[in-house]
């Protein structure tokens, strides 16, 4: 369906906002379901056929469901969706609209992760999850991509929105490959960034752990963003500390206020999306990155995906009369 | 933003089903704000920026609203909104998220837009309103791009989902264009869908009027292809009759089932954008379609525009418990 081969967009308005000379936005909201899933539902929904699968599934609390639900509609393949039983029914419309076999499961999430693994395995389902490695092998495609975008001119710093982890996996193994290759002479900086109230691999992180540990009671303002024991939580780690990369936590507020910076360059992200820019603010506040420091901020959904939380953001606008209409646009105007 | 050079999609499902041997699908869905509009707003933009206007704006219901207000935003120009009072706030969010003035009119729809144009060129403001020459400039680009992707062998049908009439407006005049260039050897017939429950075009077409007459208590499902008044309706019956095309109606029941049979091929569409499916069922079993009839069927919109209209849908689901998973997976996939 086209998925990936997204825009690379410079950021004329934030990049002074950010104090920051060079920022581009790899702009994942035009993927065919509107987020970077696409890409790891596509290479592992290929896996899947080409074993001879009859069907596949998903456990997801929100775009990859959508993704899986859509890919799997296209193929014409049995389609399995297991959601957590907390997701409101209006939220189960945007996958329901693909005619998934959807069920939505009583349970601790984590566990569901790993059971649902293994009845894939018992029933003969190709369970297409965060973090299967054909997943990961399509987010290799976001490095490919900017690598060639910039003309094989390797950023400092690509700022990547984590929650199970397997897409900052994929990142980091597509610039390694490319780097193999001697197709680019360095590889970025990684940056994982979380939201502070479902932040696993960053408590690991600063607290210099190994490995995570699940968190109680996630508080996140966008579930997309919120998987409290990333199933790829432990391997992003250790590929962190290799390959000088970075874990940073932004607040849920700050999350707000790097989708409001994001719509100045014409992209409404929803706030999982708009970590990135909240991330490249805070580490630009403590000098690990710089005003000469080249910035890829990542934009992994599109802020349809979840507009019910603009009712968290203060808008303003008018009303009035036909009559009165050039009066209050010559006010408005004025100002 | 890198608007158009959207997909066309081979019809793998709803060839059959619609039986139809060549069906494709244009999926304007992942525009840089997913919708068609995006392609107009370019080109008017640009214009408005030639002239040295420091301000734009548009009126719109839904999505060319979006539009104006991201690419006016990316321009870092003054971007004024002007919306029907009707519009519940709710619907205002996604506009308001790039930050423009938005002013909500009470008033007749077809006078504010009039008015809006007046107000423009008094205050100094272009408005990039719906068949705006320079709009209906960008539209063109859809006829290029199908002409390329088909390898310039045009085909039989181009359906086009139909509100103000901008859009098929510049479709007939990038494929006129091609056609005096020599570049294709034969025009398509364009196909003008309207919902039934305000249908203008498809009125006057009906009654061999010449000019359209504005639809009193406009009854449609989705707004964004319910315009009473078109401003392009009587140019684009001069063109539709002229170049052999037609004008059909499809009713809301029929929309919600050209979302379905869309999603079938992983495109969720909004009710406005999946009319175009509902209108070839209905000419494929009136004959004026036939089974070796080449379309493309156009798809103007992405369906999370919209998502609330999904209560209609009648979707099924299920809820279990983790430790009876297995046993209703196995339920499920006996069926």
């Amino acid at each position: 369906m086209q998925e990936g081969f997204t825009p690379l967009t410079k950021a004329n308005h934030l990049s002074p906002l950010l104090d920051l000379d060079y920022l581009y936005i790899k702009n994942e909201t035009v993927n065919p379901t509107w987020s970077f899933k696409d890409r790891g539902t596509y290479t592992s929904l290929q896996h899947a056929l080409s074993l001879g699968y009859k069907s596949i599934g998903t456990l997801s609390s929100g775009n990859m469901a959508v993704s899986v639900a859509a890919y799997g509609a296209r193929a014409g393949i049995k389609t399995l969706i297991l959601v957590s039983a907390e997701l409101p029914p209006e939220k189960l419309n945007p996958i329901l609209i693909y005619n998934p076999i959807l069920i939505r499961v009583l349970g601790d999430y984590g566990q569901i992760y790993y059971e649902s693994l293994k009845i894939g395995q018992e029933l003969g389902i190709y369970f297409l999850n965060s973090d299967i490695p054909f997943r990961v092998e399509g987010s290799k495609s976001i490095a490919f991509e900017l690598c060639q975008q910039l003309n094989y001119k390797v950023p400092d710093f690509v700022i990547i929105p984590t929650s199970s982890g397997g897409n900052a996996r994929g990142i980091i193994k597509g610039f390694l490959e490319f780097y193999e290759q001697k197709l680019i002479s360095k590889l970025p900086r990684i940056v994982a960034v979380q939201l502070e109230g479902c932040a696993p691999i960053y408590q690991a992180w600063i607290d210099k752990q190994e490995k995570i540990s699940a968190v109680k009671n996630p508080q996140a303002i966008d579930q997309a963003i919120a998987n409290p024991f990333p199933p790829s939580g432990n391997e992003l780690l250790r590929k962190l500390k290799k390959y000088n990369g970075l874990v940073t936590a932004v607040s849920d507020y700050e999350a707000l206020q790097g989708q409001r910076m994001l719509a100045k360059e014409g992209i409404f992200a929803q706030p999982a999306a708009a970590v990135s820019i909240a991330a490249i603010r805070k580490l630009r506040k403590e000098g690990i990155i710089n005003q000469k420091s080249r910035c890829v901020a990542l934009v992994t959904g599109a802020g349809l995906k979840y507009s019910g939380v603009l009712e968290k953001q203060k808008f303003s606008f008018s009303t009035g009369k036909l009559k009165d209409l050039k009066g209050i646009i010559s006010t408005k105007f004025q100002d």
